[in-house]
């Protein structure tokens, strides 16, 4: 196994390029931090490019590397401190390559982010959209990089378990609309529908939207229909992670009991 | 206006002892941070000990200071981001006392923190269970406090809109129980029943519990039922903080519609 002490290696200083977006987008790679990450990438057929492991982790993780073939480098302690992004390094960083997403259906439920910037929201509401049995998710424009560090931890491997796209969102709602399948839009606005009172049906397309803003208004004017969630007591509103776990789980409850 | 130019003047080392809690707990005071919450603690009736603003501050809030008749330092840009715990400090610090809170009455719905951890998980409940109009929030042995900086922030001044308390939940949910409120426990076994099973009532106590071990099984034989959310799809568990607000509302909606 090769060894690498130095944070000052080329190899090292090269690594850490992808820790911006811009170099993820241009090399179709990012990088993936905790052991229970890598194996669900490689259990969902990811390429794994190389593993950085610092001694902890070459102990508890040599015999399965080996296995899987994998090119790993033995770091020290400060190397892979230097490569992680989290604030307690798990002992394993991956260089991995982005997944080729192929969508055979836009049946079933979709979630659809405008522009939703804190990436542990979006993480989180993939996550959820992933225990809600949804489809798919559609990344907007704006939208946290699905290849973030924060993303990829409160995701919790949820993007090997349903496809996450990006996409133009108007094009994509015009392309749910032509097909029959109805958008709901969210907004604090009165003139919505309370959620409950919209029948849940099994194909749908669910849109939530930026942190301040809301949806854009160009998003709003598209869909069939847009929703609310009533505040019953004093607060100003919702968390978006909060509002997406309400909503998704009133349409795919009833789909399913 | 008095002055405070260096971080090593002893009244900011006095103040930066609030960034503990064992010297919260000892004070019974706690730093406010950001000029909407120093405004919905002051219309809540909290006394405010003093407030540290710099620059930019002083030129936004000073008539509004000069007319709460507020104790005020006008301080140093780096006075001020040391007294802060954010990552982009907002321009004023508030030294603030604790609430006195007094529940009058166990009616209506509480939700029970049986040992949430992450301080952002626990403000959003809270945040949550004030717009789903919950009575108030009591906070287990093992919950983030209330006063840390992170649980203040996601909190949005909801501890400003409802009774939040801090108690040992074991004897509140023989008080619930012996009141004949139910009391409903949450976990991730399938001997549970399926949230949606449960027919809402007005008055309902609701129990979530810890990241990584969910409620303590002490609390969970004294339930009155424990509750699942069903995962439809391949995620291994909700985030605490969606869980949350998926059960409020089911419980809150019915209600009120």
């Amino acid at each position: 196994m090769k060894e690498i002490q130095s944070i000052k290696n080329q190899t090292i200083k090269d690594v850490k390029k992808f820790h911006q977006k811009k170099h993820r987008d241009q090399q179709n790679k990012y990088l993936l931090e905790g052991y229970h990450l890598v194996e669900e990438a490689v259990l969902a057929g990811i390429i794994i490019d190389t593993v950085f492991i610092d001694q902890k982790g070459y102990e508890l993780y040599h015999d399965w590397l080996v296995e899987q073939e994998i090119d790993t480098y033995l770091v020290s302690h400060d190397v892979l401190k230097n490569l992680s992004e989290l604030p307690t390094p798990q002992g394993i960083v991956a260089l991995v390559n982005k997944q080729n997403v192929v969508v055979e259906s836009y049946r079933g439920a979709w979630l659809l982010l405008d522009g939703v910037q804190d990436p542990g929201n979006v993480g989180t509401l993939i996550r959820t959209a992933d225990a809600a049995g949804f489809s798919g998710v559609i990344l907007g424009d704006g939208t946290a990089d699905l290849y973030s560090s924060k993303v990829l931890r409160s995701m919790q491997g949820s993007n090997f378990h349903l496809p996450i796209i990006s996409g133009n969102l108007i094009e994509r709602i015009k392309h749910f609309r032509s097909a029959g399948i109805p958008v709901y839009g969210t907004e604090l606005n009165k003139d919505a529908l309370p959620y409950k009172k919209v029948t849940p049906v099994r194909d749908v397309a669910i849109v939530l939207g930026n942190e301040g803003q809301g949806v854009s208004q160009a998003v709003l004017s598209l869909t069939n229909q847009n929703l609310y969630i009533p505040i019953y007591g004093k607060a100003e509103s919702l968390n978006v992670g909060i509002a997406g776990g309400i909503l998704m789980y009133h349409f795919v409850n009833e789909m399913n009991n």
